[in-house]
């Protein structure tokens, strides 16, 4: 039994193409699991709908991935992670994991004046989750309540990378806009709370010279490594592994923009009959 | 019957709630007129979905406003009018306007020159349903085939606009990016082909000072008004009229962003399942 599930593959979702920067760091850290991933690009983006409606969106996409047989479901989006993954680990029996608590481990274990910053959509910000669970991991980890959290929401940096303005005049100012305050706030950590915002992290290590950024994708990923280890259906051998890109729409950019995310070209893409 | 059909409401919808500024037209032109107004918050945005995509939600959201009895349905959406109007015309036996034809003729009478640019976002653009319309309003009205159209897509402008950044220098430095090169294509003429835009247009003049910016919106009420009297179903008497407001997904800055976009206050607003 644990030996035929560790055969199956890891699936991932997200809203729409930015979870792809937690698949390359998959491919890194478990470069021998299959993975199948899932890109709600027909709805895409959550992080502007209401929390009952990213509820229904998460539980569609999280039943399609286990349709296919998964043995872990990592939950991309911070929208979700943030808003409804309790309700989803209730719904569902294959372990689910998300991309907030990861980070905030990672953060925590980066600052050393206690001061933690985190910038994400709206809707992460507006749960408050990533305050919640920094100071949750800091108890459970007996690294003391002094924690400080300064959190922001940052909504012009999705479609600058979008529109792959990721380092000109534009993406500065906006970033200089949104984190110059942060140098005020005395915080030495930012934590990035958006699939979107690793591919702006170079540029916003040149606006905030003096902190240390933290992007929670490879921390998600070693712990989805250390979640198949504990239950045995980790995949050992040394393989080529297969990968699946299911979207809900095809947009006409998939390919173009999705390589920018993924670091490498995209095969193919199937689309996603979500509501099955 | 011409007349009962006369006292219900205009029918306007719109992916999000862009669509409020032709809302805000319509009570300037036709301040007698009742408007039952649809944002399909829950689906927004629709300018990067497929064009398989965008039809199945207009149909739905035509469906949704004939189903509460409308005598016209104002399209506000420019991706939805740029995509699929005839397909919608096919399907529902009520009027139907879009914003695309309405900005064409408007463009078409201010331009002096024959060059005019055209800005939306990307599904809008490549669609390339604006350089189509504009040559046959030409050609229709005899206003000779040697019109010259550039077009180019914004995608920038609608998160600027819903973050209220509408003239700081980070809209202007993202206007000059997009706009400035129309000046060296030498038009006269901009036709603004988002419901977004018109909050950018003072800042956009200062850009780009010798073009006169055309927004479709007063033009569609004023279309919106002669189909109503040409079926004899304009409501005439002087009165309070009544607006109501459904939304798919009640997002929670909706009340802040929408009294932006239609110059006052919104009373309240209703929710709206559109696949009914």
């Amino acid at each position: 039994m644990a030996k035929s599930k560790a055969s199956v593959p890891i699936g991932v979702f997200d809203s729409g193409i930015g979870g792809l920067t937690v698949v390359r760091a998959l491919k890194r850290v478990l470069p021998n699991e299959d993975i199948i991933y899932l890109g709600d690009t027909a709805r895409v983006p959550y992080g502007i709908k209401s929390p009952e409606s990213i509820t229904r969106f998460a539980v569609e996409d999280t039943r399609f991935l286990i349709n296919r047989k998964v043995k872990l479901v990592i939950v991309a989006c911070h929208t979700v992670s943030s808003v409804c993954l309790p309700e989803l680990k209730k719904n569902f029996s294959v372990p689910i994991l998300g991309v907030i608590a990861p980070g905030a481990r990672a953060a925590l274990a980066a600052t050393k004046n206690r001061r933690i910053g985190v910038i994400g959509t709206q809707a992460t910000i507006m749960a408050g989750t990533y305050e919640r669970v920094i100071r949750e991991v800091a108890r459970q980890e007996k690294l003391g309540s002094d924690v400080e959290i300064v959190a922001k929401s940052t909504p012009l940096f999705v479609p600058l990378v979008e529109e792959g303005w990721v380092d000109n005049d534009i993406a500065i100012l906006v970033a200089k806009s949104y984190l110059l305050s942060f140098q005020d706030e005395g915080i030495d950590t930012l934590l990035l709370g958006c699939t979107h915002y690793p591919l702006l992290k170079s540029m916003m290590k040149r606006v905030l010279k003096k902190v240390t950024l933290v992007d929670s994708a490879t921390a998600t990923a070693r712990e989805a490594k250390k979640i198949l280890a504990e239950t045995g259906i980790c995949r050992n051998q040394n393989r080529k592994p297969n990968y699946r890109f299911y979207l809900s729409d095809l947009t006409p950019n998939f390919m173009e923009i999705g390589k920018r995310f993924l670091g490498e070209p995209i095969p193919f893409v199937l689309r996603a009959s979500i509501a099955e």
